[in-house]
């Protein structure tokens, strides 16, 4: 039985994941995602109300025009956890294919708010939940498997495929943490036992393996740690006080809550997404906010929670959007002084988020914090940690799955070379066993784990 | 005879330069720039119908407000060269001064110009020419002489005082360039000159003073030499062709111009600023156009060629405003399918232009760059010398001078800093001869030249 | 009553601190250090053996020949902590003093061993220990106390001395650091009734003014929280362990102890210098090692170490010198063959220091990587944070101190000038109140706190 | 006929170039070099004295053990040019093979003095010149092309290889230069006849293909425009004038020699590596040196040459060797006072190369500039161009030449990448016609030109 893994998108870029496999005539698909940086490319791109092909053709989307060319049935549509670059394009593809979604039940609650905003087709593919840890059989060959995994967003896991040619593990994206509050370590016995049972393929990402800094990623526990040394001086404070982070970042979203819990501010998270985010881990039990929080999220609940703030700024913490400086965000349109509440001198904000490095998030982020300064802000901005494994880590992950091949995924190019020079190092050869795949290149397995 | 050397603005930013100099009872000011970065903090900064004071708020324009408490009578304004961040306020702030504005004859259109635009204030100062070389007498203590100098403008000089205890060289802005078909070279014997009679004080920029990469700043000559190569090809593909380049930078325009006149396209000058200051400068025959070469300012003026252009790509060099790929400007309103011209595939785009580093520059070029060559375009990108003296030019320049005192001018304070320990590298030292000075402060000169 | 801060040595570099403060006719100095970084431009520098005037020459140690024009009764040698650049040069410069040496009695016991190895000059100026917090009379109108702080060696204090005209601290190198096992947090309340009382002048340190990253430095907390996940794997595997750090870093040193105390490996402290620190530390009680820890420092003594290492490498844990690749350290050696114990396929080594970053450090330091990962070695690179105030540690420091002036110290010429643009932010003007000197230079402040 | 392109050296590393090209059952090998920064690793890597098989081992040398593999008959070894990392492994390599060494007469002249040298193997094979533009038939089915090119030394060509399934060119390494002195521009029209025949595969060096900067590498004539701009000044000061810049770079040479030929100044050429390049390019006619030049190479004759220009250092301009402050080197050495010939107040220093940068350069050419700024030198460092094809180079070629295949070469896996994503632009496709190989790798063609 031939095993093929299909590149779709992500092989070229930080963006749209897609990948497709192939198990003699069976398909199972992983990711649908979307290239944020690309949309800003053409001003007119409305993706809510574009066709595919359209968002295809600006790079918005991944290209899965070749998937009409492979010869199969495909049997599932597999999320590996809930950002827009995995699971973003899922309203424009996934109608296509006459196949279940499946995803942990956080990313499952994510895809149907994704489904029900969309405005130009309509998707009926049914939902399926997989607990991390769970297992479901999806043909007569083919085994899906969620391993436990670590990463940015709660119940971010690894599906793995068994099938009769060995174990095809999408690890996609991941970090290993052992101290998150939310999520258990990453499962690295069931890692170790599949290394024994033979791994025929790890699809991996590789979005850090040309860092070599900082080598094995960080715990989110070191981020609480430095947020709590950060928020301690302003929360006592008489003045405003402002943190921005990633609205999906429960784990974060979930530190901050702990460490203002016991303050005598009211916290309020503001902003869409942080109420979409935030609103279902909280449906869902997965974030514990404490009693002195509250989530608005229409424009019309976040003015008038701002109104509130701008009278008697020292009571409350706002946790908002816009730690990227994004025009229409809202610590940005603060900083502008378009709402209610103004920043004055003495304010504190607190940006728990990196520069994700393009240059129109450098420009956005730079404009932002000029305005907050020349307001009068104190800006703190060194209270982060990666949500993407290290080299070390990849080090580890390799020795852990002793994979027969290794595609190296979730990058540009210079990214994947990277990850393949490490492999390297662990005994493996690029173009012999580590792949580099384009979008639309595919690699095909012929001989299985023997 | 007490000598007090004024730093009103550009000593904490490349920008907004202007100086005074006190001798006596009497004072010359020098320079009255506005500062571009600024402008875009404040989205509605409107600079043409703003008041001085809010523009001083706003960091845009010198604060001149001390000026005040100066005692003294202002014999004049001096303008060193037509550069924006030397000239752009004269509107905002000349009226305010009973004195003649004096300038060389090409920075005296680009301020008549300027003067004309303005909508909030009338200014009436007379204006006064002095050629490169010459010298006017002031008062009966003060000779105003014009050194010849080089810069990336044509008639950048270096503002000379003489005074009873001294003399007083306002070197902001300039290059040592031998070799430019407009301007001669630096007059380095007056230069010596002046160092042996005597410099009480060397007012002097310090732009390029923390590069350690290329020293001694290359000639225009070069750039020439290297357009000379980029453009050879392109003016012979069947395919359009733009070039852009700073408007203002007249010895480029000869030599685009001078390349290309011998070829079979038409060349054609784009945008208002081009407009502006290459028509400025033929009528005072300083630029010199070439038969096939025609420049077109006014929208409906540029449309109309654009349209010409489209129809026959291959008969045109189109030279255009927008080299920083700022949204309004003609090649970034080209790249974004706003004009008549669209980009097609081959067209050959040259950007004759460094990136002015900051994070809007960065983020709006990388945005031109990527529709340009979306479209099909490809981009050269490194034909350019820098219009700043490097640090082994400094060495020179001190060398001649051997000025008494120095106060390094227009930068950052780290390069001020920097031009400081280069001064020190030269017998000088930093507190004692060397005059780090911040926007607002002055320096004192008891004793003047003995 | 006059007061004159003296800036010796530390104003242009980082490295050599040496400051005097003269108040009326009685002077303190603070620290005398060497520069390390000078040594290697003379290749027969040989401090040990090497006159004063020759290492002042060759800019090893500071130029303290101005201090005989100054007019005034020495009352006190103070050393802010043992690191090098602070006491360096003591048995150089402390003999042509008349006054005793004072410090906290881990520095104490660093300057005795200092002084013992000194081949030139014989020092006898009286030792007097003051703890942290302690205070000390040093004449009528001057009272020296030991303010409490954190930094990266034990008993690290922030000298302040109590004036007539208001109180000059000397804060030259501080970490805010709440969560130190063996230093208590900084005294908070201290600073804070110090800035009640009138704080003069504040002599402060800037090493890391101009980093814009990490802006509040993080807590020695999170270093050995990193160092423990890095640790746990090496721990467990049968393999060769090794980690490098600062020998004088105790804190680290006991934070690796702690890690390892409960493996099944033996830690073996290895290195001359890894003794003299580590070795005083343990007699001081400061140090806690576990039972399952030896130091070891002559060449012998570490050679039978090694020796019974290389038999068993999994049951020792080999802690070194050599962070910075400098060839003659243990570290390197070991990486250079040039020691019993070799490194063989699947060592790991943790280097717990960061690259002191100039060319030599990070050719020395490649140097050592690419010989121990030839040999098989894994490198972990990434636990450590720094020893030095963050730009948001000294705002907060200013807004508890309210200095009337501040001095800007141990530094480049750039980290002076970054810091006095961060005191401007808070209020302050370089020029003014913030005054950058260069070695040599001195600030006279007639009129004190009033 | 099958044609194979087997990547022996220089596809994982800048350095020991090595490929061979096997058609049918013949086979050509193009270049033998060694990769310098590798023998630095090993303190007693004495490549003289070596056997292959060590230095193989410790990647000095490319590893042609796998060519015992290669089923076919060696018919020539080709070089293309004279630099180390091209023909610096031919005394170890060659006589292993059964076939000519052919190369220009400037490179084989270079080929002839490195086998003189060799300590451990004698090399017989016959050595054959074959003129840039000429042709050699190597067998019925194989013939060899010189085409014309640029570089950095002279008579660098492409070696071109006429098979009958098309046309193999190997461009390792080339620059496009139309203005050189001594060589004559590279043959576009044969570039673009060649293109028109049919080129099955291009293997092309990519050591410049990752830098954005400068994308259309300059010509040698800025290089000497930007020399003779800085030498005017120092070659008419009574003061100690010395240059440094590539023995090897005889054009560079020729440009220095031709500007200092009309000044007071006697021109000394001093070390071994400028006696053997310079002598042996003048030997050929290559370089023409003035009446005022003189080369000394042996250490007694440089030493006699260095003791005159100490007496009378205004009288000379000293050329030497060590532009990376490698210590042997001999500008190095006068720095460090270990020659005649020291350096004083006032000197002039100009180094006519970059750094190459790797952290044992930096560290090098730091503490050389170090020392010669601390006797009182006055270094100009910014006169060079790079002898490497730019971006928009390569571009032009792959357009001239249209091959069907291309092979990334000679560089890091970053820099065949980045080449791999400029070809796409072009309309190639990595992992379909770009083949990215790995040292060992070879590249099968089934199909030929059709």
């Amino acid at each position: 039985m031939t095993v093929e893994v299909i590149a779709i998108g992500g092989y070229e870029e930080v963006g749209k994941n897609m990948t497709a496999v192939k198990v003699g005539e069976e398909v199972v698909i992983f990711d649908m995602g979307i290239h944020l940086d690309r949309i800003s490319i053409h001003e007119d791109t409305d993706i809510d109300r574009m066709h595919s092909l359209d968002l295809i053709e600006r790079g918005v989307i991944p290209d899965d025009t070749l998937m009409k060319d492979v010869d199969g049935k495909v049997k599932g549509i597999v999320f590996s956890h809930g950002h827009l670059d995995h699971i973003g394009a899922v309203a424009k593809l996934a109608h296509r294919y006459d196949a279940p979604i499946i995803a942990t039940p956080y990313t499952i609650a994510l895809i149907e708010r994704t489904i029900k905003g969309e405005r130009k087709f309509s998707v009926s593919n049914p939902l399926r939940t997989l607990n991390p840890g769970g297992k479901l059989k999806l043909s007569k060959d083919l085994t899906l498997e969620f391993v436990q995994s670590t990463h940015s967003i709660p119940q971010a896991v690894l599906p793995t495929l068994h099938t009769p040619e060995g174990i095809v593990i999408y690890a996609n994206d991941f970090k290993f943490d052992n101290h998150q509050k939310i999520s258990p370590p990453p499962d690295y016995n069931r890692f170790r036992e599949l290394g024994r049972k033979g791994v025929l393929s790890l699809i991996v990402e590789t979005t850090r393996a040309n860092e070599f800094e900082e080598v094995k990623t960080y715990s989110e526990k070191v981020a609480k740690m430095i947020l709590q040394d950060l928020m301690e001086g302003p929360l006592k404070e008489k003045a405003g006080m402002l943190i921005t982070t990633f609205s999906s970042h429960v784990e974060r979203v979930q530190a901050i809550s702990d460490i203002a819990k016991t303050s005598d501010r009211q916290i309020l998270f503001l902003g869409r997404s942080m109420e979409r985010y935030c609103g279902i881990a909280e449906n869902l039990g997965i974030l514990d906010l404490p009693d002195n929080a509250s989530v608005y999220g229409t424009p019309k609940a976040v003015t008038k929670a701002l109104t509130r703030a701008e009278e008697r700024r020292e009571d409350f913490l706002l946790v908002t959007t816009g730690h990227q400086g994004e025009p229409d965000a809202l610590l940005p349109r603060i900083a502008n002084g378009k709402t209610p509440f103004s920043i004055r001198q003495g304010d504190n904000v607190i940006i728990s988020a990196p520069i994700i490095p393009n240059p129109t998030n450098k420009a956005n982020r730079h404009m932002m914090e000029r305005r907050l300064i020349s307001s009068g802000a104190r800006i703190y901005s060194n209270a982060h940690v990666s949500g993407h494994a290290g080299r070390e880590d990849h080090r580890d992950f390799i020795r852990m799955l002793k994979p027969k091949h290794i595609i190296p995924a979730h990058g540009e190019l210079e990214m994947l070379s990277a990850y393949g020079e490490l492999a390297e190092e662990e005994g493996y050869r690029i173009g012999n066993n580590v792949h580099i795949l384009r979008n639309g290149q595919a690699q095909v397995f012929n001989g299985g784990i023997s």
